[in-house]
């Protein structure tokens, strides 16, 4: 298809999430009357509607609220399968170790990727790349950590990259998540397990380029820090970025090794101290939160108020995984983020835009400035804390990515309208 | 249109909620490998696949669940404007009556009603109500209440009515919302507001059959004992059910006075004695929960296990509007009733499908049997428990009402797929 002509976006309230906009009292940057005039894939100009550079064809949205596309940054949506029998196992009552020893968990869902073919991952993480795309998601980090086998992790890495090149999808980051759970085959050898992870997979995955990042699950009855310490080296030795599941039930380290191997991120963190906040502030490492999951765990939130003490910057995700977070949604993360965790809207909206886009080394990302890709998300909303609000549904109008229309509500009208 | 030949669905697990099929071991009366008969508008036979009677055409939704399509007992959904502002002093901790006292509020949602014309309500109503059919509801109470005085609760009750007759929504129960707040103007004469209400419009509205049930709102900051009372037996003569907001922030004997007048509902209910449970019980009223009011407010669960002891049946339903539940969906609601209220996944799907059908006093739906109405939603999940985890985005794959299609994912694809 050929490119669509220049045209600007009109709405009442542009949310650009601009850092060079932002001002103390509007912290994200907002321009009333607003216009973003896209050429190709990419934003052209940001400003005032009364300013459009001439030439450009006018979309009116009206009333409608314009914000960057939503970064999801901590995805596990490549998965096939259903875990609901663990998930009423869980509301009744029964805690997470309980169901992995059980043989639900993680594990679960391995043998259904297991059975899988590459083309039924496609699939699958294809048409819920598009529903996710739907509620206002232009880009997304996609993890690994299904297949545990190294075969199968090939074939989900595979399926990541086949999905991230199909229509209607959002722009995907792929990040190998070598060390998720123990696959029961290797119960036998753990060492032998983490060490091909370290001195095949790693260097494989990175040469094949199937990665940008590479992840751990550091936490009490997951993997040890030196374990993850082994395959973070790897990691940057072979040219991946560093994102590592940590504090999610025990604090164990794992933010004090984010900060040593200067990971990009430190998701979770419901459990981690002061001295460690300090540490990911000095390195530059994100905190990504994780509501939805907390909710399903009934857990008590992250140390907010500790994160805002330290300067440790806020990213929100969905963690869009069968069990723990089997949502499709980070709006709906967002507005438990706001409601569970107490960020303020204007938090929880940078932390699903500009700083989760920088938390994916994707500065281009996430930001409605010129230069910058276009995505945009319209909702038809009048203002973006009405985005925040537990709608359990797609409340967008319009959604771009790199230009082109990835979801159009109104072709999307029900066909089942009046004759 | 012509209605559609007879045609039976077929899909793996047929979940009836038929209390002539449920066991003990199997509340939801489930066939598996089952079959739904649709002919017309109805249901005409339901079974097992292997008994189908001849001469269908079959429509083999395979793995899929179907279930009676979603009964949605307690919406305020016909509303325009947003009270994002509100909602994020919410958040930040400024309570219900203090919003109310600023000026927030039900009142503000008056004035947004005030100043719209009865066509933009019919527009607005419209496009929610198919949107909650992509949700799964096929049924669906919507109150009016933000009218308050009484040509623009007349004007919203047209507007439900109008919104009723249009093709792609739900069968919506309308619902007269008598006293809900009391309008500014109305301030100096409280007693001849209400006055007004009973003596004028419950009669007027019952007579031009804008509605079957008749509410009011019955708390500390809201209406007494005496004025719901008042407004109660004037419905009662004129032929409107009752179902009645009691006991969301204060108890006042509002579960007492359902009770007394025989209401179809007590909708809240976080703060009752057992004493107005044991009379809930007898008097057959339902309990309508509103887990996502009490989501947004931070409040502690109402007394689910002395529920279940008194014999109360439970109704789970959205409490959609646009300050304490700004949702569409009811499925969300059904995922913090298992999460935060501690219902079981089998209680929470009767609670929104049979128990609310009948709570609404339309017996014929809510259930998967013969001679109900074809009300279906089809789910692309493998068991109805995965319906209740937070998914926040359509989940379904088809939704039939009275044998017409409201809802087809498959015609919903991206129109950006592949050329």
């Amino acid at each position: 298809m050929p490119p669509l002509p220049p045209r600007a976006y009109l709405a009442r309230r542009v949310v650009t999430c601009d850092a060079a906009r932002a001002t103390p009292s509007d912290s994200l940057g907002v321009i009333d009357s607003g216009a973003v005039l896209v050429e190709g894939g990419s934003i052209a100009w940001v400003g005032r509607q009364e300013e459009i550079p001439r030439g450009a064809a006018l979309i009116d949205l009206g009333d409608a609220v314009l914000t960057p596309g939503l970064v999801d940054a901590h995805t596990h949506a490549c998965w096939v399968g259903s875990r609901h029998a663990e998930y009423a196992v869980r509301m009744a009552g029964g805690d997470y170790e309980a169901i992995a020893t059980a043989g639900g968990g993680i594990v679960a869902t391995q043998a259904s990727v297991a059975e899988a073919t590459e083309d039924q991952l496609v699939l699958a993480l294809t048409a819920r790349l598009r529903r996710m795309a739907s509620l206002g998601v232009t880009t997304i980090e996609v993890k690994s950590g299904y297949g545990l086998l190294p075969e199968h992790e090939r074939k989900q890495l595979r399926a990541i990259h086949r999905a991230s090149g199909e229509r209607g999808v959002p722009h995907v980051v792929p990040t190998f998540l070598a060390l998720h759970a123990l696959p029961t085959s290797a119960r036998a050898d753990r060492e032998a397990y983490v060490s091909r992870v370290v001195t095949e997979l790693v260097p494989e995955i990175a040469a094949q380029k199937l990665a940008r990042f590479c992840d751990a699950y550091v936490d009490a009855n997951a993997f040890r820090i030196d374990e993850a310490r082994a395959v973070g080296e790897a990691a940057r030795a072979h040219g991946l970025g560093l994102r590592l599941h940590v504090g999610q039930f025990a604090d164990v380290g794992g933010a004090e090794l984010c900060a040593e191997l200067g990971a990009r991120s430190a998701d979770h963190l419901e459990h981690v101290t002061d001295a460690a906040l300090a540490r990911l502030s000095a390195s530059g490492t994100f905190a990504v939160l994780l509501p939805t999951a907390c909710f399903t765990l009934a857990q008590s939130p992250p140390p907010i108020a500790r994160m805002r003490a330290a300067n440790v910057r806020m990213v929100v995700a969905s963690d869009a995984n069968p069990g723990t977070a089997p949502t499709e949604s980070l709006p709906l993360a967002l507005a438990m983020a706001v409601r569970l965790y107490g960020l303020t809207p204007e938090e929880t909206i940078l932390g699903a835009t500009r700083l989760a886009a920088a938390s994916l080394d994707e500065p281009l990302r996430g930001v409605l400035a010129a230069g910058c890709s276009a995505d945009l998300a319209c909702w038809d909303l009048p203002h973006e804390t009405a985005i925040v609000q537990p709608w359990g549904i797609s409340r967008t109008r319009l959604v771009v990515r790199d230009g082109d229309v990835l979801y159009d509500a109104s072709c999307s009208e029900r066909p089942y309208g009046r004759a």
